[in-house]
């Protein structure tokens, strides 16, 4: 008694608690074993067969799955996804990036749109957004931003997995690229904001990389992390309407003098720099188009085939090297020892090199 | 015998080889152990003396010892490198790359030869070009093309060590500004051919980014690599001389608009364009002028110290990843099984995360 209220002891002796009485249950205690009110749960097969006819319920609960930490819930999405790794492939991965203001939801809601007037077009739409952990959702989170999408049949919209690293939720991304595509999804948009590392990890996991861009004196471009807009295959700048279309223009022609300072890309496609209006919906058609064309010229010159299966490697490399790191960097040893030495070598005790050697000792236990 | 000659076999019964009788030795096999005739070595100590007091010939048997592949050189490199390190630090550290046939050597020399009209100057010359084991000494390795500064007096130019991986190389190269420095050099210029992984080694141990650009229509920009300009804190175009500096000014104009449509870099130094002649000396001057204006802006931002602190981090912490997948892939095991389940990936019969995972259990025995 004396233990469980401390208030009790004799230096509080103004103090007396008495101990309660617990509260009833507001719920049938035994009610959670009635099994008719359990959700239902399926075997891998019966999750397989689901996605390969494309039920969209039962693909969203095997998303759930892979985006899940549990051992048990990993467990079984394995199994799932290597079941609908022959089923997948089909489809035409981009990726899309620009920063927040771009007008990235509209637009992406006015090209689904318009795409789904083919009927058969399946599109699913995700995103990368690691650091969604602190933010939760907001980066599609906000499905009311794609008005027509979130409602069309044809459309499959799912916000980023809010698992902590940019490693973990690429690696759920790809798990849900491969599950879509099972399922029939032949346009698979990836969305990531233009600020952090997301976009490395996107531009290794689809056909097509997208930048969106605004009009400007270049002021806006400063939250473009650098790098990015060498990896774009188009450029399509936002909000060329009204007012705007002679500025539009000319960042145009801006843009294209600086694509055309770089180097030729791998795939030997020459990006492209396309206007257009989210919101007024102008120059979308031409923006597929665009992709289109890419698609058949790097079928036909097999880079296609060749990216992919760089990508699929690229994949297995770069989960073997991360896992290597993230081994070493969480045994206890090296943690206890790591920011000691980081220390000697910021006052030039001891060279980088030879710190680094003293850590790899500790943990090979040399 | 017949082990020795198989062709005294009786199936080649028609040959009979006879054994023969070694060869005289032509040189007294005594004479090696006559300790007149071996090279003076110094003792650790010895070399540091030397190298502080700025011994020309100490400090290049010294870098030699950093870039043997002997354990027992590398044991005395380690220990001269640790004493030297006190002692490091003072210098500019100017990275410098450019295609082939922009005119580097050239350049480097009018560069250098510029900074030693200061008697406080002294200048070392590196080189990173892992790709030097095969085309040994193609860069720098002809000294000849920097007539004027291989015969100065404040001079000190060492060819790319040709040890094969760009790890290795890079790490040495690391070491010897170190061994540089501490023998009072106070200007280093590292240089590479901007073709390869090497700019962004170089990167990383630099103070300052110099990209080489020759003027014309794009097409000479092919060489470069992707990514590379982003990385120029200054970007200089060579041979704006004679006929060609219309040209010139023109190629100085687009690298400028397309240098503003790059996010500011980190440093909040705005990149430069400058238009020179390595040839006739043309425009030397302002380039070093803007090397000491980046080097005040840095200063008193406190960027140089933040940037020289990031980069001995940067090089412990990828000295541990780069052994950490060193060792996983010279594992036998791991040999034996990556190229097996590789196939699997590609042929989709396995994820790329599940191969990784396989392949790691191999690795720690699970």
């Amino acid at each position: 008694m004396e233990h469980e209220h401390p208030e009790n002891d004799e230096h509080f002796h103004t103090l007396q608690v008495n101990e309660g009485t617990s509260d009833k249950p507001t719920v049938n205690p035994y009610l959670k074993d009635f099994s008719r009110f359990k959700k239902k749960t399926y075997s891998v097969d019966e999750y397989v067969d689901g996605i390969l006819e494309g039920n969209i319920s039962i693909l969203s609960q095997a998303v759930t799955l892979v985006e899940s930490s549990k051992l048990e819930h990993q467990i079984i999405a394995q199994e799932i996804i290597e079941k609908c790794l022959p089923h997948s492939g089909n489809s035409v991965r981009i990726g899309l990036t620009g920063v927040p203001g771009a007008g990235k939801s509209t637009s992406i809601d006015a090209f689904g749109m318009h795409l789904l007037k083919d009927t058969d077009v399946k599109l699913a739409v995700l995103a990368i957004d690691p650091s969604s952990e602190l933010s939760k959702g907001s980066i599609l989170g906000d499905k009311t931003r794609m008005e027509r999408l979130s409602v069309a049949n044809n459309a499959f919209i799912r916000p980023s997995p809010s698992a902590g690293s940019l490693g973990g939720v690429a690696r759920k991304t790809r798990e849900i690229i491969i599950l879509c595509e099972a399922a029939g999804f032949n346009r698979i948009i990836i969305e990531t904001v233009g600020v952090g590392q997301s976009e490395t990890a996107v531009h290794s996991m689809v056909d097509f990389f997208l930048l969106i861009q605004l009009a400007g004196t270049g002021d806006e471009l400063q939250g473009i992390k650098r790098g990015i807009m060498e990896m774009a295959d188009g450029i399509i700048i936002n909000k060329a309407d009204g007012d705007n279309i002679d500025k539009a223009k000319l960042a145009q022609a801006h843009f294209k003098n600086a694509l055309h300072l770089f180097p030729m890309p791998e795939s030997g496609w020459e990006p492209k720099v396309l206007l257009y209006s989210g919101y007024y919906e102008y120059g979308i058609k031409e923006i597929w188009d665009m992709i289109a064309d890419y698609m058949t010229f790097t079928t036909q010159n097999g880079y296609f085939a060749h990216r992919r299966n760089e990508q699929s490697k690229f994949w297995m490399y770069e989960t073997i090297n991360e896992q290597l790191k993230s081994r070493f960097y969480n045994n206890s040893k090296v943690q206890s020892e790591l920011k000691v030495y980081e220390q000697q070598v910021l006052s030039s005790q001891i060279s980088s090199f030879a710190a680094a050697k003293k850590v790899l000792s500790l943990y090979f236990n040399e």
